[in-house]
Formats: C-alpha cells, sequence, structure tokens
C-alpha cells in the first residue's frame, strides 16, 4: 500500500482528497472552490471528453459556444427555474479595475457599475433559449441538435476536488424539436448514451431511472438519471437528461411554424454529464494503492521502467524497451519509457502505481538474456515473467481484459449492496450496511422528504424498466405499485 | 455574387460583418460584447484545436486546466504586468442572489459580498504562477510544459465578432525552465509552431518577428508574433510567444534547486492564439459570394446536392450519390449527401457557397445517363463535367490543390502589398495603398509612438532573420540598421 496514503478503510473520505491530489489530479487553487485540474487530471478528462463527443456526434449533434455571462434578469422568465435553481453564483456587477489612490496595487472603479449585473453561468438554459429565439421560424429548422463544452460556476460553501467545486468543466446539450415524442426520445437517447459511456468506457455499472419531481431539475417536466455507487456505499448521480415540455420555450418566446401551418412552441431538451465523472472514476476503482485506471480512459496504457547499473546496460536494455515501444504504437497503444536517470526504479515503480497505469513492464540485464520482461498488472498487482516474443501483440487483450475485469468487480460489488427490503427496520440498517435499498413508496414528495429527515438518504431513481408489484411503503404503510431506490449520495 | 451581402469593395468592414452572420459562423448575444459562436462557427474552431493540440503534444506539452476567477490582488504583484495590461475586466463582487423583495425576479444579496474581489481572467500567468510555486521544487521538476484551452474576459468597448470580444476562446502555453536559453528556445519553437499551423492548415502567408518595446506583452522581455495580411491591406497579429524571462518567477517567489545545488528562479515563457484566427481566416480568403475555406478547415469538404423531379429519379440519383459518399468517407473526406426535399438545389448551392464548402458536386438524371457529375470548385468559382469513375480517388488531390491554391493566391496578395520605403513621402502612400509597409525607423519608442499620431500605423514587428542594412528613418532622418513592418492593423 502506498506510504503516505490513508487506506480506504481508515478514512475513505480522507483517503479520497490524499488521492486525488497524490496520483497528480488536481489540486485547490489560491481561489475559494476552484480547483485546478492538474495535466494527469486532464489528460484524463480529455479522454472522456474525446469519447463522449465522438457519441455526440455519431448521434446528430454539433458543437456551439454560448456566453459565459447570462444578464440578470433572464434568470426570472422561467419561473421553475428561478424558483428551484440554486442561488449560488456569482455575479459579476463591475468592469473595469483602476489603480489605487496609493499607487499600489488597483481598486474596483466604481465608476464602472454595470445596469444591469450579469451571472457567470450556473448551466445555460437562459441564455440559450434566448438565442434559438432567432434560430427558428419553421419546422425546417427543428432539430436543433446542439452541445456546449463549457466551464460553470455555482458557489458551494463546502467543496471537494471534482466532487463539488464552484467552477467545474461540463459538457450541456441542448436540443430542440417540433413534438414532445421527438423530445422525450432525444432525452432517454442521450441517457442511454450517458449510460452505455459509463458502463464501456469508465467501467462503471449504472441505473438507469427517473428522478422524483422533488429531485428533478428546475423547469423539467422529467429528469433521466444514471446512479452509479461507489465503494464506501454511497451512490454518486453519473449523469442527467431533461426533458424540459415547452416551458423555456414559452419563457424566451420560441416558436415555429409547422408543416400544417400552425404556429406552436418548440419542446426542449438538455442533458450535461461533468469533471465530477472524475470522482466518480477515482472512488468505483481505486485502491489503498493509489489510482486504478480503466485501459481505455488512461492517458499510459503501458509503463517501461528499465533496471540497470551503468550505461551499457542501460543501452542493453534500451535497445529491447524501444522495439517494444514502437511495436506497441503500431497497435495504438498508448506507452512511454521512463529512462530518466533522475529517478531510481523503486520510485518509479511506486509513482506510475499511484498514477493507476495498467501495465507496467520491467526489464533488467537478467531478463535480457533469458529473452523476458517483469509485467505487472496494476488492477490485481499481480507479476508475471513474460517472454518478449510476442508481448506487443498480447497487449491490447490484456487491455480489454483489465478493462472488462473492473467492470465486473463494480458489478459485483454494487449487487452485494443492492438491499431490497420491505420494513422501515430493514431499511434502515440496509441503509446503515452501504448501498442502494430497493423499497416502496408511498409516491408523495413528504413522505420523501421525511425520510431524508430520518435517514438523510434520497430517492436517487425510479428505475427505467422497474417491475411493477403491489406493495406498502416503508415508512408509512400506504400502498405502493413500485419499488424505488434509495440511498445516501455524494 | 451573393444576393444580401455587401461586395468587398462597396464596404470590407460591413461585408466582413454581414459574412459572419450569413454564413453562420457566429453572431452577437444578449450580453453586451459576448458572441456567439454558431455550429459552423465553431465546427472550423474545432478543427484549428485539432490540429494545434496535436503540434503542442508532439512538441511535448500538456494540457491542463486553471480557474476562471483570479483575486484581485495577483495582478498587482508583477508590476509590468499591472501596469501594462489593460485593466478593462469583469469584477466579480458577490456570490449570491435572492428573490426580489417584491417576489418578481431576482437581486443580488448585499449580504454576500466577496472579501476580496475576483477578476474573471483576462490572461493566466498571475494565477498559473502561483500555482507553478507549488510545482517545482528541484531541477527534476522542469520543464513544465502546459498548455490550457479556456474562455477569457476583457472588457472591450467597441467589438468586432471574432476581432475583438469581450469573452473569447483561446490556448494559453505557460512554461517554466531552468536556464534561459531553454525559455527562449521554447518561445521561438512556439512561434515557429504557430507559423506552420498559419500556413499549412489556415494558408496565411504569415511574417514571423518581434515586437518593439512598446508592443510587447505587459511583462514579457520579448514577444515573438507571426503578422498577416488581410485583403483590404489591413495587418492582423495571428498569434504571440513571450519570453517573460524570471519576472513571473520572481513575482510569485517560484524557485527550484539546480544540479549545482543553488537555488534559482526558474525561467517563464507564454503563447497564445484565440477566436480572432477566425476572422483572419474570413478576411484572407473570402469573397463576395461568401465563405471561402482552406479544405483542412473546411468541416464539409465535398457536399452532393441531387437534382430530381420525383421519388423516382431521386432514388436512381441516390444510389451514385451514397456509393459516392462511401468512397469518399473510405479516403478520410469528410463529405455530405444534402437530399432534403424541404429545399431546392438552387437554394443549396446557394447556401454551400456561402458556407465555403471546397467542393460541391451536383447529380442529375442526365448525368447517370452519362455516367458523369457537376463539379464545382468553391475558390474559383469554375464548374466541369467530369466521369464519377475515378472521381472519389481525385478528391484528395483536388482538396490538396485547393489548399495549396489559396495559400499561393494569399502570398501574392500579400507580396504585391508589401512595399519598401525610403522617405517619409513614399511611407505615407504606401500606407494609403494598404499593405505592409518595410522602412527604416531610429528606433526610439518617441518616433514609433508619432508615427502611430501621424499615420495610424503601427511597427507590426522586427522581422526575423532581417537583413541589416544601414539607413535613416523615414521620420526623423536619424540613423538606422534595419527595415520594421509597419502596417495599419486590426
Amino acid at each position: 500500500m502506498a506510504k503516505n496514503l490513508t487506506p480506504r478503510a481508515t478514512d475513505y473520505s480522507k483517503w479520497y482528497n490524499e488521492l486525488v491530489i497524490q496520483a497528480d489530479l488536481a489540486e485547490n487553487s489560491g481561489v475559494r472552490g476552484c480547483m485546478v485540474i492538474k495535466p494527469h487530471g486532464y489528460a484524463i478528462w480529455e479522454g472522456m471528453q474525446a469519447e463522449l463527443d465522438r457519441r455526440f456526434k455519431e448521434t446528430g449533434h454539433v458543437n456551439a459556444y454560448f456566453p459565459l455571462f447570462i444578464p440578470k434578469s433572464y434568470f426570472s422568465k422561467e419561473a421553475a427555474h428561478v424558483d428551484g435553481f440554486a442561488k449560488e453564483c456569482a455575479v459579476v456587477t463591475h468592469y473595469r479595475l483602476k489603480t489605487a489612490p496609493d499607487g499600489k496595487g488597483v481598486v474596483v472603479d466604481e465608476d464602472a457599475k454595470l445596469e444591469e449585473e450579469l451571472i457567470v453561468r450556473p448551466t445555460s438554459e437562459t441564455i440559450i433559449w434566448d438565442t434559438y429565439r432567432g434560430w427558428v421560424q419553421s419546422y425546417r429548422d427543428l432539430p436543433i441538435l446542439v452541445n456546449q463544452w463549457a466551464n460553470v460556476v455555482r458557489w458551494e460553501m463546502r467543496t471537494r476536488l471534482f466532487l463539488r467545486t464552484a467552477e467545474f468543466l461540463w459538457q450541456e446539450g441542448h436540443t430542440a424539436h417540433a413534438t414532445r415524442e421527438e423530445a422525450i426520445a432525444e432525452a432517454e437517447q442521450m441517457l442511454e448514451v450517458y449510460a452505455e459511456f459509463a458502463e464501456n468506457v469508465l467501467a462503471i455499472p449504472v441505473v438507469r431511472g427517473v428522478k422524483t419531481a422533488n429531485e428533478r431539475f428546475a423547469g423539467a417536466l422529467e429528469t433521466y438519471c444514471i446512479e452509479a455507487l461507489m465503494q464506501d456505499g454511497k451512490a454518486l448521480q453519473a449523469g442527467t437528461s431533461h426533458f424540459l415540455g415547452q416551458n423555456f420555450a414559452k419563457a424566451f418566446d420560441v416558436k415555429f411554424q409547422d408543416r400544417d401551418g400552425e404556429v406552436k412552441h418548440v419542446w426542449a431538451t438538455s442533458w450535461g454529464v461533468s469533471t465530477r465523472l472524475m470522482g466518480a472514476l477515482v472512488m468505483t476503482h481505486s485502491d489503498d494503492n493509489g489510482l486504478v485506471l480503466p485501459p481505455k480512459l488512461a492517458p499510459i496504457q503501458v509503463v517501461i521502467v528499465p533496471i540497470y547499473r551503468g550505461e551499457e546496460e542501460l543501452d542493453a536494455v534500451s535497445v529491447v524497451a524501444k522495439q517494444l515501444v514502437a511495436d506497441l504504437r503500431a497497435q495504438g497503444v498508448r506507452v512511454k519509457y521512463d529512462d530518466r536517470d533522475t529517478y531510481k526504479p523503486g520510485w518509479k515503480f511506486n509513482e506510475y502505481e499511484l498514477k493507476g497505469v495498467p501495465l507496467r513492464v520491467a526489464i533488467g540485464p537478467r531478463d535480457l538474456a533469458n529473452g523476458v520482461v517483469e509485467l505487472a498488472r496494476r488492477d490485481t498487482l499481480t507479476k508475471e515473467t513474460v517472454p518478449v516474443e510476442g508481448l506487443a501483440a498480447s497487449v491490447p487483450s490484456r487491455l480489454a481484459e483489465i478493462q472488462q475485469a473492473l467492470y465486473d468487480r463494480a458489478l459485483a460489488h454494487r449487487e452485494a449492496n443492492m438491499h431490497s427490503v420491505n420494513s422501515w427496520a430493514e431499511f434502515e440498517s440496509a441503509l446503515d450496511a452501504g448501498g442502494f435499498v430497493s423499497a416502496h413508496w408511498d409516491g408523495t414528495p413528504e413522505t420523501e422528504e421525511r425520510i431524508k429527515e430520518l435517514t438523510k438518504a434520497t430517492i436517487r431513481c425510479i428505475p427505467l424498466n422497474n417491475v411493477l408489484e403491489d406493495g406498502v411503503c416503508v415508512l408509512t404503510g400506504a400502498p405502493s405499485k413500485q419499488r424505488v431506490l434509495f440511498a445516501r449520495a455524494y
């Protein structure tokens, strides 16, 4: 286990905070609540972006960019949005600094006060729907299938790297449709895009579901979500897709002339995932030795470390190592040969273990003589001696095997922590054990709220394709037609 | 020529503004000075990003992300930076809204005033160097070769789409080095990366040079730049790379222990290009019919338009069109088959001409019978009838030919507008004719300033690899050792 890393069993939260910093993923900045995403963390995020962006484009979407600032008055236009949305926002009030009277430093120029304050976007529905008004006249202008990669700001009081930061990076899709059915199909399609991405790229199994009315996005008629289970038994919402009905179209007066000649309001969706997924990734796969990365997202998939004394040995090892690098690159494997002489092999082993490189190859002079190398696998921490001959050719399938093993392990963990309960006593003890709790609920916001007060558990979702069954609410005993998933959550 | 587009000869500035909007590149938003980059414009920017990002990574750089906000006090830490940098910045003073007393809309919560105001980054040297302090202890931690893709805000009073907007997108590289020589080599390398990108991807010939002391970035010891010439004879700065010396390292106390055991300050560079390049692209290649795009950046390189009456003819045309699409895709060509029945072929021809698609293929029933199609080339507006057989195979070389032709045309225009002058009269008339004016200057900031007052021309750069020659300043007659490039500029 890593020397300075608190074990998960001792303090899971501390382990997470330390790991994010020690693995060089991110760190706190001099600005309260805003993080610096370090190169290793950003490279993983770039991997996520590339995989998502490809999926968005394959489903017909295009990217665009909308302003960072939103006039304050825009927020008041959609009633549910302004009521429901957190008002913790960064507010721009002035547009100029000036040299301080004492000549040292700068002060805000009070003469440069904005007539209307600007809000740094916490989400972009309002500015985007204000824009769409000009883009839509006819059914021929629909659908609009637009996504934006952007930074957003929500002034959180208690922040944690990746999980909850004042500024974070995300993508937000905003689509406009001629019919209700088409908009719902879009929201559902994008949920499935997220779910497939989470399972096949992040190697995180997710439950697909819809939120209760209480937990819906402010302004949405339906919020679809994917929910994942972390190692400590807490749930994490990994992505949401909203069917917005005609709420924003009405608030921003976005209408079109349909094929039948009638003028109608447009139907909308929005959907997003964020750098929060970095937190989900860490808390699904990593261990007491550091980060464990699914090969599809690992910036370095294979690292080669030479073991040598003196330049002559290094030269001999390098011949083999460089050939291996070339063979791996030819197969599209991301490989690094770390022949720095400023660090010892033991330091390097530790470093790449901490940073989650899936496969490590060590080559020493004795290995050379035997035509073998030492191959270490990060997820299982196992080592084997393998012939150099044929190694490169075997790497893609080894990486695929690791990818699958991570998913299987996470799925087994989730299944072991999926509790189906029928009484309040069972409900409480299952929650304390950790994991998802599948229980009957009477369908009222009051009961949902009361359960949250009593246990800190929320309804994570009503699973899609839920099997209907008669039962009684675990709290009130009132009749219920289906189970919903409760959990304590990030 | 396009119906609603003002010809360049009538009003170049109006032509530009209209074209950016009509070609769906960008538009003004409801937020003063902030633009919406529309999907077609954003797709071109994504092309630029991909090409640049690949070059940055090939030269050893990695991406990271730093906070949007910078504490006001950070700006005061580097004296030249705070003095020289524009103080037109967006200032965040509060972090919460609340419901208005009358219950309608929201107002700023005066109780939520920040202790220290935050500035929306106009550039990130200060926050990044504050961060680097924690990253560097030893020579083994150097160099740091980091780039960031980000939005930045400078509160410009007079804005124009892409050329000067309050918010714009850019990349900013920030590197840290152990020696002066290495930092200078980095700044020069990145200038060359920009120049090669401008010439080979944007098809824009550029002059590589250094800025005079007056025109340097605030805090830089040397500012390298590439300068391009627009069709109207005005220059445009297309990218800059700064050697920052130890100014920021000293201001933010970034030191390292060198191999020799001594503790030293780190050496720095920064370099950036922005969405301004979109403006340069438009003003270098486009014409009175609309946008002209270099094939390497065209989101659609070939569009296929069917000419037909009735479904039967469309079906017959579509068989050939779809095979052509498949053959082109197989060669990596970005192709679109526009078989929408909601628009007529004439409308489509006009649309793709306006949007700058390099090659247009039209296929009608008579063509089918003859085994030919009509192929139109956007840059020359020429049409030819070519056999379907072999067409797909010829497209990559046709696109390469267009790419080269655009560069050659732009270079010819620049060479025709490069005036070498030796007297004040010649200087003034050359400036009025438009273009770069190569002239002797006495090397003083006072003369530079005076020439700017008299003519609105600035020294765009002192070309790299300038040939030294004795001469006299065109304004003062004082001795000079080399010519510099003047121009009126964007």
